[in-house]
């Protein structure tokens, strides 16, 4: 069976756990609208949480990032004043922008980047970014608005200051990276992991071409829906969600995506049992516990996930 | 008293503690020719040397790099089979290479980024790089002659691969970096710091300009020999010298400089007491204990110099 996975980051990462335990060939297609150059390094969040996860190098307590990180680099960068000094930039970390950014400037793409680094995490899936055009979330804030970079937002203001809205700046016209067509064109079935489907999801489908694929594609597409009771699982997609008008509730989520039969993406939704009774116009709902509590409850997901499909 | 220095790194910064001491105001020109881009980092191993050295933050027991350094970053990028591997790339360093690196690719010229990063070391000295045009220090090795990188020669292969000759490329056309001019001409006196004459000392020097300007100089100039008793202080610069056909002697080395009266650069020669009865032909030679085991042996030495001046 081919299955493919649209992931943000550590939801994302979590989530492909278990699709991997399917023993199934996996795609993912990761969102790269978190992207962002710091200190000259190239840095990609989603991919690299997929690929530290997956490889078994991630801080499973921290949620993102390196097991066993340091500093250092970080510190001292404060101390020549350097910025931005927001942001998490772990040593081990700063090696894989080192290696990524020297392999950027020497003209190859994002996707021959990353199979390069996977080349050691040996994720055991294929990981692909959505596009590998350079494509970035930014958010509009204040009054009058200005946009900031969504890492800005995201970390510097942990997403406290109120968001106008989301532009994918890049998306228009952006192409998806080698593979992903095709793979969409031979999937049996889409997934779209519970990321956030403001910020993860979303800039994922704003590569229209992508987009199409999706919807014209041969595989069953069916959502996990992020949000539990009323409220994300992890991360702030509340904040997010009401910057668009969209409750935040599985309900809510799942109308945002849409049924494939109207416009939107969805043949199936997966909904919390606490959440039992959520209804989206054209779109099969199913319950199933939706904590990835550890590896045999998120096997547990996909594989309602699946049935559904 | 305007004093100026031609230093490479660890010896050079070192020296520099012993003439800052004296109160004068000090300009260290310092090579460049060890400079060397990895992994998309821009690496100034001299002006890192004396900088760290003399902002109190030099690691004094392994004479190069930062006091409690860690080396992750390092050990990522092997697991990731970043080449090269040999290069002794510290954490704390690293962030010292990102702040100039992003400095150098937004336009600054190295001496601006030089002062940027004083900023925060204080070093009491105004530290100039010989040129801020790009200049490397090539050896040539191998039967066929190939030509490898300083650093591949001097810390891959610890000197031990025979070197036919060194190539300062880019030294044609070098300029001066600003205020290089400005302080030769201003000098009262020029010392030359007990480097490695071959390749920390001759790649200044192979800047045209620069040494024009020293050698029509006001300012007395005053050689400290990095030779005690037919041995280097510590460096390789016995291999260094085997390579040019110099002797590795006191003698050797003065004579390599030459006296300022026949097209050479020196006005006075110190040698340590071991090398008493040294003679340079048009050079007045002075001795003085030359090994700098603390700021006091080195204060004394430079006193020495600036007498012999």
């Amino acid at each position: 069976m081919r299955i493919v996975v649209l992931a943000g980051g550590i939801g994302g990462a979590r989530f492909l756990t278990g699709v991997r335990a399917t023993g199934a060939e996996v795609t993912a297609i990761v969102n790269v609208g978190d992207d962002v150059t710091l200190h000259g390094l190239r840095i990609c969040p989603d991919l690299d949480s997929v690929m530290y996860t997956l490889g078994g190098g991630a801080d499973a307590g921290r949620g993102w990032g390196r097991a066993g990180e340091s500093w250092v680099v970080k510190e001292e960068l404060a101390a020549y004043g350097a910025e931005p000094a927001w942001f998490g930039l772990g040593d081990k970390d700063v090696a894989t922008h080192l290696v990524r950014t020297r392999m950027l400037d020497a003209g190859y793409p994002l996707s021959a980047v990353t199979e390069a680094l996977c080349a050691r995490w040996q994720p055991g899936i294929r990981l692909l970014p959505a596009t590998d055009d350079r494509m970035e979330t930014h958010v509009v804030v204040g009054d009058p608005d200005r946009a900031i970079h969504f890492q800005e937002w995201w970390i510097r203001y942990r997403a406290k200051l109120p968001a106008r809205r989301f532009v994918f700046v890049g998306a228009e016209g952006a192409k998806p990276a080698p593979g992903v067509l095709d793979a969409l064109a031979e999937a049996d079935v889409v997934l779209v992991a519970p990321s956030n489907p403001v910020v993860s999801i979303a800039p994922i489908l704003a590569v229209a071409p992508l987009r199409e694929a999706l919807v014209s594609g041969p595989g069953k597409v069916v959502g996990v829906s992020p949000i539990i009771g009323g409220a994300p699982v992890r991360g702030m997609a509340d904040r997010c969600l009401r910057a668009v008008d969209v409750p935040c509730t599985a309900a809510g989520v799942g109308g945002l995506y849409g049924a494939r039969s109207a416009g939107g993406i969805l043949d199936g939704w997966l909904v919390d049992p606490t959440d039992a009774g959520t209804a989206v116009d054209g779109v099969r709902v199913a319950t199933c516990p939706l904590l990835m509590s550890d590896e045999t409850a998120t096997v547990a997901m996909v594989r309602a996930a699946l049935e559904l499909a």
